[in-house]
């Protein structure tokens, strides 16, 4: 496998467009993206666990019964949840963009990411779909834009392997940064690929995946009402059909994993006001959901987060998260690391304290991506968790969001 | 019942200390605090849920096995936790404060508060027992100094009621700040009565009474190791012993509760960094549980926190913390409401937005204590949780709090 250039137009058969249709007052910003493919796919998502969800993916899900999509439309800046007509308005999306795509309205897929609670005028998304469908390119980069809100950066990747010798792509692109605290889904995650797969099978593998990846991630504690990642398959590649387990069902697996793993990182690095990835790696728990809980409290904790924005090697922060987490652990075997491109710290044995340099350990934390290593000593399981530091600018970039 | 001046030496014959031993670097803040009774009293405790627990509350705990004690010295500055020797300290530090007071160590309660994982070294504490004992006086003032933290506040209450015609005082003082959301118990908060009544009794008026009070206060999601809540009633006032329930409990507990959800304000206000309290009370839920679950969840919400240190009415994410806080509740017949000094404005009925002056918002908001109403229409139950706005002071606060 292969990390290659592009994102969701690299497999065979995607085009995709981004343009500003104006839901969002800046006269600059894209708004609107459109993935599509030439060919219907089999398709599979997740959605938030949050009870509140967003129209858009009522509506989706509701296009998804059949297992089959073939167009992907999303807005950025308003979120139409919580809006009386907001079903209304996501089935009127996919109406007309499936018109314009010539494919029925029960093929488009829709999203929506942004404010809550506030009426997503119908006006401007029609007026910019022909535009939108007019500038279906295989350049990935303006759909990707327009899904940002306050990302920094945009999100994509693409890989390549093969199934019983014939190469596959697989592409994603991601909208992340506040919000993110995902339990069944996350976020913004659009995933194509061009292996030939059966439905039931993409669901499956997207299913187990984000159990591991989208799951563990946190930026702020919060699980959005529009989380969504959506996997389309439109078996361009001509290979053999994946329709079961079985060697090429793992391949596909860990090209999806690569790709999500990729988008993960991405999304905690980039952060609502982040200026560091913090990667929790938990090892020698009883079992995996042990492991689980336990990273997810360490990269959950406020407290953590700020000590990492300020550098400061506060490890009892660590042990005092795994304490409420909820993980069943013996406290007194806690080991816990510092590490980075700088080196490596250990700060905690047996669950107290080593002597350590602050000096290093300073130098180790000032690095821009942290691995917090933590061994429990009492059995085989394992977990990674995904976040970022706590920062002056998160608060900014909430304090006023809606302005 | 009144509030009357004063705090844990308003009740018959308890006295209090605070003096700077040198725990803290710092060579004028209070770092070591004494409250003694003459009379050994019924006592009572609650401890934090956190699986890391301080050694200073396993030392409490034992010597709260008889349910009686006679005094609580506690230090700030280190939290003698996750230290290997750290039991031993605290009871070193009972030991060293019977001694002085010529009461056994086993009537001795310990807490510590402050950094997790250093040693704490008993030789100041030693150095500073005889002046802490000897400054013993009826100003509860430089205790309550000496327990503060990162508090910006000294926190005291006291109360007048009678029981069977016999007046009785309550004072309590808290430490809060920052890791602060309980579960079991919370922070550091001393209480004292003159009121008789048995350990058992007073035992379960503690255990009620947090559930709805230090339980429902979160200033940043991070349950500390070190939390706890005491009471000591020595039985002065010469009331008849409460010895079951009855009307005579239910004073005592009205008294206890109007202490402690003053001290749980007080503690949500002064929050780290926090510039505004934030009471959310829920009504209509289907049942207790539901409404303190919802409100809890709102009072957590990162996003929410920060946009209400914004004045910004973005009620979208009262809906969505309300939607993954757990709480089972039909989000289509949500009603939420902003609520000050400066007025009420209704942001959200039936789960959708109504239109509102966001002028109107903006002046609501502005003030220092924000009522967030929320209606289920689904019941008769309801809560009311405790916490703050989320701002860069947090953040600077908790960036570099060893250093």
């Amino acid at each position: 496998m292969n990390i290659i250039q592009g994102g969701v137009c690299a497999p065979k058969g995607f085009q995709a467009s981004g343009v500003h249709c104006g839901v969002r007052k800046s006269r600059t910003k894209r708004d609107l993206a459109l993935i599509y493919s030439e060919r219907k796919a089999a398709a599979a998502a997740v959605y938030t666990s949050n009870l509140v969800k967003g129209a858009p993916l009522l509506v989706t899900k509701k296009h998804l019964a059949d297992g089959m999509a073939q167009a992907i439309i999303c807005n950025s800046g308003n979120a139409n949840t919580c809006n009386a007509d907001g079903p209304a308005v996501a089935e009127e999306m996919c109406r007309l963009a499936g018109a314009a795509l010539s494919i029925p309205t029960e093929d488009v897929l829709v999203a929506s990411t942004g404010v809550i609670g506030q009426r997503l005028d119908i006006a401007p998304i029609a007026a910019g779909i022909p535009g939108l469908v007019a500038g279906l390119s295989l350049d990935s980069s303006p759909a990707a834009e327009a899904i940002m809100t306050t990302d920094t950066a945009m999100k994509q990747i693409a890989v390549e392997f093969e199934i019983g010798g014939v190469p596959c792509r697989m592409g994603g692109m991601a909208k992340g940064s506040g919000m993110i605290h995902p339990n069944l889904a996350t976020m913004l995650v659009f995933i194509t690929t061009d292996c030939a797969i059966d439905s039931a099978m993409v669901q499956k593998a997207l299913s187990r995946d984000v159990k591991g990846t989208f799951n563990m991630i946190s930026v702020d504690g919060d699980t959005s009402t529009n989380d969504m990642v959506t996997v389309l398959a439109n078996g361009m590649a001509g290979n053999s059909p994946i329709t079961g387990e079985g060697p090429d069902f793992d391949v596909f697996m860990q090209a999806l994993n690569t790709v999500t793993v990729w988008l993960c990182r991405s999304i905690a690095a980039d952060g609502e006001g982040a200026t560091k990835l913090l990667e929790c790696r938990v090892t020698g728990a009883k079992d995996e959901a042990t492991a689980k809980t336990a990273a997810k409290g360490v990269i959950c904790s406020s407290l953590l987060k700020a000590a990492m924005f300020g550098a400061d090697a506060n490890w009892g922060r660590v042990l005092c998260a795994i304490g409420y987490s909820g993980a069943d652990v013996d406290v007194n075997q806690i080991g816990v690391s510092f590490a980075s491109r700088a080196g490596t710290v250990e700060v905690c044995r047996d669950g107290a304290g080593v002597d350590f340099s602050e000096e290093e350990a300073k130098k180790v934390l000032s690095e821009k991506e942290i691995n917090i290593l933590i061994t429990l000593h009492e059995g085989e399981g394992s977990a990674t968790a995904w976040g970022c530091d706590l920062t002056y600018d998160y608060v900014k970039i909430n304090g006023d969001y809606r302005s």
